[in-house]
Parts: structure tokens; C-alpha cells; sequence
């Protein structure tokens, strides 16, 4: 199926990024558009993967994300954890008439908590296979719904998810803070504070509202609330995803540069040094692993 | 001024309840609408106390809430806590040319935070004033921006706001939960096992997530995830707001029942009892009170 080359697909809820590899999985043209599941009508999959198609080359289609989600094209059951490669490779939901196959996510059960990931997956084996993160390690990956994920032997043995830039978002967009959100956030004074305080581990539904407050009192300015702001919710979810880490461990920032030197910023003010890995490199790392591990 | 007997007004950002009172305080005629301030167009204000006057009669105004705010009619500076009926009454923004007159709100500043209300106050003043609540108490008013409210001897020496109502409408009505918590919440073994999860202190932005995943993976009914949301937001809550308070003190739900119901469930499960107050009955305690101290 492989042999001709493929397309890869991370296809999300709002983005969808494919990629045109050769036999030898060295890239050859790429597409970014906005044209994530949900803008994608009810039947319309088919549609839209002629279009990719139509773009990139008439090739087999390797697809993970949100594609493979319960509002997706075909829904790609997840596999449980511990994982690595080979668990992913043979649960492939593969759409035969399509030339087409979907990576599943994965899934973490313990007594006091469940959680879910779609898409990350492929990025972390992808880093561990390219030699970009060491097999044992502990990942964070920022974005809308940030995931925390522990790697042993390169397996993936637990995660955590933290959806700080969804909140982010919402603030932004909704809340009582929006006015003073839509600044972009800088890694200065602000950031840090808003770390430092954010690390302290209170609510974030009363540290929040002190910002107005700050603001409306002329205890901070109005153009450092964004990066307060920020620094506030990564700062809590540092304090999570770190939580009961071996304090030795190698800590690796995975994803788009923009996201990633926040949680280095913070990270350090935590005492923590980090390595950042470029995401979209270890997304096609992954796929080439996992194209290597079917044939 | 007052004479006559007035018109109270406890005007919000999206609703407005006004009460006609006579000369001894006794409420003869009430309204209740939509018309927040933000109901209300730029220089618009006179027109909608006119229309307060049409419907309840032509008598002085004594208004507290948002009406004081920078998005209000006319700004009402805070008073900084420690502070009694006496500030506040001394610190009334009159408007002589309307018979009118807003109360301030009262702002709290520390070392490391700064909080604001309105409205709430004149309902923490009228409790003690009414007897409603001891002098030296606990107060919780749940609300879009819950407030705790430490009272001793009568006045307000600290506060905190916690944004409970407002996380929670911002995730019901835009976030990836949305689909969940448009279900009514009860106070039922769900809703209790948000509250002890809340309260173990980890960052919202995790446990949130958590609902999604428990539910995709069939750990938690669909119908029960708006019971726990509210539950969890709620046990954050209380787990701030009690913070450092003397365990022995008594602590106080005031405000509307359908929300303080679900505060007393939820310190319920703290191990504390607590007593419910009627918002509307301590704010009607609270103007007249207001009155005396003016006359």
C-alpha cells in the first residue's frame, strides 16, 4: 500500500496540515489550511479527501487527529495505554475503498481519573524513533488542550491532559477579561509573575478575577494583563504536568515554537530546564515509523 | 430626601430588580427585568430611571450594583475594607438633579491581590443589620462572581471573589463540554463527587478535561457530567474560600436559593455546616438600614 509514497494527514478540529511523502519519506509538497472536522459537512469526507488529493497527488492516505474522533470521518477506537508504535500500527482503522487508514488515539484509565489523546501520539513516538526525545522522558505538549505524557522505553505509559489554551481562548473571546486579553503575551516581568502565581496552586476561578481587579485598582496595567494572564494558566499547569515527575527527568517541550518557549519561560521559573522539539517534525517522524512498522 | 419613602434599585450587568419602599421601610411595589446595564444604551440612563419611575412611582433613588461601575451610569469610587455601613453611607455618589444616588462598592488590596464588589455589600450590611447573620461570620454569595466575605463586628475586613458562575456559563455555552452541561444539575452522588474532587486542589483546567475523557470512555454517564462540572467548580470554590478561615466560625450561604442550595451541599461534604440567607430579604435590610444611618 505503501510503496508509491503516501500523504499524511494531522487533520484537527479547526486546522488540517497534509504531506506528500515519497518512498523513501522525504517530503515532497505540503498544504496547511482551515479546513479542520468541523468544517467539513455532514458526508463530506469523501469530498474533501478528493480535494486533498486533487492538491497533493493521488497517493494512499495515512490520517491521524480528530479525524479518527466520534466527529470525524470514520471513528478509529482508542488504544489503551501503555502504548508505543507496534500497538498503534496494528490497531490502524483502515478504510480499504479509500486507499485510506486512520492512526488511533490513545487512552489513559486509572482509579481517579480517565483522559484521551488524538494526534499527539504520533508526534511522540515520532520524536522517541528521530532520537529527538529520549525513550524515557516526560513530554509536554501545549495547544488547545495540552497534554502531559510520560514515555518508559518509549511506550507511552501515562498522560495527562490540561486545556489551558482552550480557557485561554475563552477568556479571551467571552469572559469579563476579554477586553484585556487580546494583547499578545510577551515572556517578561507579567509572564513570570503570572507563573510564579499560578505555581502557588489556588483556583485559577479567584486568581482570574484578581486581575480585574489589579487592573481596575491600578495594581497592574491593563496591556500586562494578557501576559499575566497567560503566565497564571501555564503556571497551573506546569505545576500538574510536572506533579509527582522524577525531578531528574528530562523534560521535553513539544509543538509550535510560539507555544513552546511560553512553557520553557515557565518551566524555568519553575527551576526546570526543557528542550523544545519542533512538532511538525516529529509528526512526520512518526509517520515514517509507523509506515516502516506496517511494512 | 427620603422621607417620602424611595426606590431601591439592585441594578447587574443583565438584570435589574427595583422595590418601592414607604417612609418606614416597608416594600409596597417591586419590578424585576433584563434591563442590566449593559441593556442599556450610551447616555441612556436617565430615560431608563424614568421608566423605573413610571412603573413604581415618582420617589428618590437609592441604587448599589454595576450601575456604580465604569460601564455603568455614574462611576461610584470603592472603599477600601475595613469597612462598615458608616463608609459606605458617608461615600454615596448623589446625583442631586435626578433625587439619586448610588452606593459605592467596596474594594479589598493586599500584598499579593486586589479584589472589587458591588451590590453584595449592601447585602452583607443588611444581614447583620436584620440579624440575618452574626457580626463576626463567614459569608459566601455565590453568584456569576461569587464573593467570600469575611465580617468582623459587623464590618467587611476582607474578601475574595471566586468566578464560578462565569467558568461555569463559559464552558456550558463555548467549550468542548458544551454538548454536557446543558442538563440541570442536582445535588446527587455526581454532583458530590465533582465537590470532593474539587476540593482536593488540583488546577481546574485538568480535572475539566477529565469530564470529556470519563465519559468518551464510559466511565461517567453523559447526563452526569453537568452535576459533577457544577460540583467540582463549586468544591474549588469552597476549598478557597474556607482557606485559612477559623474553623469554628459560622459560615453563611447568601443570595439566590436555587444557587445556595448547591454552596450548602457542597460544604456539606467539607465537613461544615452552614446557614442559608435570602439575598433579595438581606439587600431590602440593607437599604433601609442605609436609610437610617443617611437620616
Amino acid at each position: 500500500m505503501w510503496t508509491e509514497g503516501i500523504i499524511a494527514v494531522d487533520w484537527g478540529t479547526t486546522n488540517r496540515r497534509a504531506y506528500r511523502l515519497d518512498a523513501e519519506g522525504v517530503l515532497q509538497a505540503e498544504l496547511k489550511d482551515d479546513q479542520g472536522i468541523t468544517s467539513v459537512p455532514a458526508g463530506g469526507f469523501p469530498a474533501a479527501i478528493a480535494n486533498v488529493r486533487e492538491r497533493l497527488g493521488d497517493l494512499p492516505l495515512l490520517m491521524a487527529g480528530m479525524i479518527g474522533s466520534n466527529r470525524g470521518w470514520v471513528e478509529a477506537p482508542y488504544v489503551a495505554c501503555p502504548a508505543g508504535l507496534p500497538e498503534l500500527s496494528a490497531h490502524l482503522s483502515r478504510i480499504e475503498r479509500e486507499r485510506a487508514a486512520i492512526v488511533p488515539g490513545l487512552s489513559y484509565l486509572d482509579d481517579s481519573r480517565a483522559d484521551v489523546m488524538r494526534g499527539e501520539e504520533v508526534q511522540l513516538f515520532g520524536a522517541v524513533a528521530a532520537g529527538l526525545t529520549a525513550p524515557d522522558s516526560l513530554v509536554c505538549h501545549p495547544g488547545t488542550h495540552n497534554k502531559w505524557a510520560r514515555l518508559e522505553g518509549g511506550r507511552v505509559t501515562s498522560f495527562r491532559t490540561v486545556m489551558t489554551g482552550e480557557l485561554f481562548s475563552l477568556l479571551s473571546k467571552h469572559s469579563i477579561l476579554s477586553q484585556w486579553l487580546h494583547t499578545s503575551v510577551t515572556v517578561g516581568e507579567a509572564f513570570r509573575a503570572g507563573v510564579r502565581k499560578g505555581m502557588e496552586g489556588r483556583a485559577l476561578t479567584t486568581e482570574l478575577f484578581s486581575i480585574r481587579a489589579s487592573v481596575l485598582l491600578g495594581r497592574r496595567e491593563a496591556h500586562e494583563a494578557a501576559s499575566f494572564a497567560s503566565g497564571l494558566l501555564i503556571g497551573a499547569d506546569v505545576r500538574t504536568g510536572l506533579g509527582d515527575a522524577d525531578p531528574a527527568a528530562e523534560v521535553v517541550i513539544m509543538g509550535r515554537p510560539e507555544l513552546t518557549r511560553l512553557y520553557v519561560a515557565a518551566l524555568d521559573e519553575a527551576g526546570r530546564s526543557a528542550r523544545e522539539v519542533d512538532g511538525e517534525r516529529a509528526f512526520l517522524a512518526g509517520i515514517q515509523a509507523l509506515v516502516k512498522e506496517i511494512a
